[in-house]
């Protein structure tokens, strides 16, 4: 039997799992372990989708040209620059002789591992959707035996379930350490990833909580009304700023949670200063480097727990659709801005 | 007055903290809220020390000739590759005025930390001890009012001291978050903050609890006898391998909590994937990749906790050096290998 990981396809280097390696093979005759994905979408993660748009110069054709070149080298759509993936949906074509999954032949699933380790080849990349990080392609993928999916409900549009589950984890994250009375900074929270982790913080803190999200859009503060008790608008990589503000925003007082969901470097320290000793720091951005984090908490003497951003949690999917089920508003700015 | 957190010497870029600057202003004329500090050795990061030495060939000319070319780049001994830092000894030279520190100018002192955002200047490099990451060198260091750092005892010669309070946040980190009965597992337990997370870990674990130490050396098989129950040889950058090893050591069962105290990249996974759902993975290394950490959980569906090493953490000199007090073998491995 293949590796439940996916090892035996890892070409170099040997002894590494998927993930970590730098090239995987991405032949599409599956063993009796995988499931082959016909593919539709990619979802793109948000800071290598960023660098490629730079990188890029915004030209569509060369972005194209950038993500074959990335997949064509790797077997893999990850972006050597951050080390970030993102997500796909596409119909189940091929399920492996050794499985039993809660899914048939020709049910639309989304992935929910990373592209960063998913086997892929792309025919021909058919649109790409500059504003949501999205690209349509033709083309295959192929999950492992522990690559976890969500089969597509039917009450909402693909594109919509597409855009929440890319981010699932921090939503269902903030759900399981936000308490009651807690004071929230949420820094990127008028991003996609943000306006979830507002609205679940929102419901956790409840009545005598405290949710401040902190935008770089003034744009943004109409959007994230109703979504947190107030919004302040400050450039992220600026943490001198940031503390200044996010403080003025909590009666003087340091935060209990800060959540990062932004998708920019140098961001560290801005999600550290504002947190009281013995609170919590939960860095979800792919672009934070973790000697900044680590370092930077220990230069400035702050007792503080800094969480890596685990895009899995047990629920993570259902928590996510139903907050969009949930809250109209929500649901609204992801049909518009994401669908 | 100037800020506490020592922005006002930062020269680029603007408006960020000292450890995230490129270059700070490392001229010794001390602010009001500064202390200026004679300084006798250097103790570097491993990370960054195995980086230099490695770059360096292992020529002492060499590694005098990088290291000096850092500091009087960037104003501060901090790596560019790894990023990382280490600490600092020597003897108060002015304290200043707006400051009412528990020290006088003469005492000595251990500087608690990063030296990746310490403004230091080197006027020579008088040793290089190769084997315990060590540069004795006659300069000057700046603290800011935020710096914390600790008075050396009078019971321990001073180079014990200063290779223990270096690694000093991992066993205090240890000590709060291992609860009887815990099974655990040190990455890298025969190295020097290993050592004393396995030594923490016994203690707080008790006789229902489990500590294996991984280390990459048969050598270090009996320096780590007594310190916990089980030694296993291996290779942490081979996840399988550990994973397999691992387990056979703790009679099949997952670990509630794993440290990575390593000095090598590419251990994310090891430490990842031998830890239940619900568990602990707390990455110490600064070699750690912060994206592969996060989305290598994901990607085998882990629902763990990953925390960022905090250096820091209320009382951890104090921790640290009782445990070289109480613990006979620790210290006498202290003072063989480091002193």
């Amino acid at each position: 039997m293949a590796c439940k990981y996916g090892t035996h396809r890892v070409i170099t280097p040997k002894g590494v799992l998927p993930q970590a390696a730098q090239v995987i093979d991405n032949s599409m005759k599956i063993h009796e372990n995988e499931i082959l994905i016909n593919v539709q979408s990619l979802n793109i993660d948000s800071a290598s989708f960023t660098q490629i748009r730079k990188e890029a110069n915004d030209n569509p054709d060369a972005i194209k040209a950038k993500i074959l070149e990335i997949v064509n080298a790797r077997g893999k759509m990850q972006n050597p620059v951050t080390g970030s993936g993102g997500m796909l949906i596409g119909e189940v074509a091929e399920i492996g002789s050794a499985l039993t999954p809660d899914v048939q032949v020709g049910d639309k699933i989304a992935t929910l591992v990373s592209l960063s380790l998913t086997p892929l080849v792309i025919h021909e990349i058919t649109a790409i959707h500059m504003n949501i990080d999205r690209v349509d392609i033709r083309g295959y993928a192929i999950l492992f035996e522990t690559g976890i999916f969500a089969k597509l409900p039917d009450d909402m549009p693909v594109a919509l379930v597409l855009a929440a589950l890319d981010v699932a984890g921090a939503p269902a994250q903030t759900s399981k350490l936000v308490k009651p009375g807690d004071s929230v900074l949420i820094l990127g929270g008028g991003g996609k990833s943000g306006m979830l982790c507002c609205a679940e913080a929102m419901k956790q803190a409840g009545p005598t909580g405290n949710v401040v999200a902190l935008c770089v859009l003034e744009r943004d503060r109409e959007n994230l009304s109703g979504l947190c008790n107030e919004v302040i608008i400050c450039d992220a990589t600026k943490p001198l700023d940031v503390l200044e503000k996010a403080l003025a925003a909590n009666n003087g007082r340091e935060y209990d949670i800060s959540f990062n969901v932004v998708n920019v470097g140098d961001t560290e320290m801005s999600s550290i200063l504002p947190v009281r000793d013995g609170g919590i720091v939960y860095l979800f951005s792919m672009a934070t480097s973790f000697t900044k984090a680590a370092l930077g908490a220990e230069g400035v003497g702050k007792d503080v727990t800094i969480i890596v951003g685990n895009g899995y949690t047990r629920g993570h999917a259902e928590i996510t659709l139903s907050l969009l089920r949930e809250n109209e508003k929500i649901r609204e700015i992801f049909e518009r801005r994401y669908v």
